[in-house]
């Protein structure tokens, strides 16, 4: 049950949904910034930015970050939730192009702690063939998730255990959204 | 030096200024959440709001964002730097009301782990006053200092160790708030 009394069934708004609802004035600009890093036109495809919301969010074992942005991943890219699951247990191994594959170890270590991103792993991606956009937008979505991560568990929120809400969840999101996944 | 080229020098734009200045697309929303957390109206005063952000920057050792919000959290609470130091370095014996005092445990849970926030924590805060709201509020700074202490670290950005710049800085934040701090 959630920390604080949100005044609707929560289990009706899981995770980040129902902290949204309660709070408008602070769920505006997340929404925007959730559109702007996982579905703003970007040379990085939507498919693998929301691959590394994934990646991070299983790292953090946040449940339903973890699994809301595994089923928007796998909605996205070929062959679907078998690579999402390839990623989430091991990067090194899954099979995935090089540059993301760089860029996911920036963002293991922006996880971590900012500090521990070295020039030595820009670099990694820049040889990859990552651009300077691409650095800065994967370190800011693993630092965004380091955020969404501890608000959506700080607060004790529910996580649906039905993968079919999480995938219908996930059409309504490429459909409409994050300021209008529930239009 | 900072990991990517901003394409400007990064002394004259300092910490997240300088990426907000480089990529706008995700400096809108980033704006508009810190003064929605930071500066809007609300139950817990602006001074103590920044004194959870500089808590949190401090314990992440977050150079540009501990000493840019001890600035602020200074200019805003009576005596000042003096006050944000103390709490700086231990919040369990400086001089604040229990209130306060019960919301910086739970920032300092959720900055370590959104799951360490417990139950006892947070009957804590209420018993010392805290709206739901205010333990709401408390546990998206904290979420969102997470955040930005990667996005400026991960990113090597430059932190200056001029407390005149930051004072200057908090100055203009008060007056414009984050969205216009250069004005």
């Amino acid at each position: 049950m959630a920390h604080i009394d949100l005044g609707f069934d929560e289990k009706e708004w899981p995770g980040i949904t129902g902290l949204m609802r309660y709070r408008p004035e602070t769920a505006g600009p997340l929404q925007a910034l959730a559109d702007a890093l996982l579905r703003a036109p970007n040379s990085l495809p939507a498919g693998e930015r929301e691959l590394i919301a994934a990646y991070v969010s299983a790292l953090n074992d946040c449940a339903f970050c973890r699994d809301s942005h595994s089923a928007v991943a796998a909605a996205r890219l070929e062959p679907g939730m078998a690579l999402v699951e390839q990623v989430r247990a091991d990067p090194e191994t899954a099979p995935i192009p090089p540059k993301l594959r760089a860029l996911l170890r920036i963002a293991a270590a922006v996880r971590e702690d900012g500090r521990a991103v070295t020039p030595a792993l820009v670099e990694a991606a820049r040889a990859a063939g990552a651009t300077d956009v691409e650095v800065h937008d994967t370190v800011l979505i693993a630092a965004a998730f380091a955020m969404f991560n501890r608000y959506v568990d700080g607060l004790g929120t529910h996580a649906p255990d039905d993968p079919a809400a999480h995938a219908a969840s996930a059409r309504r999101i490429i459909e409409f959204g994050y300021a209008g996944r529930r239009p």
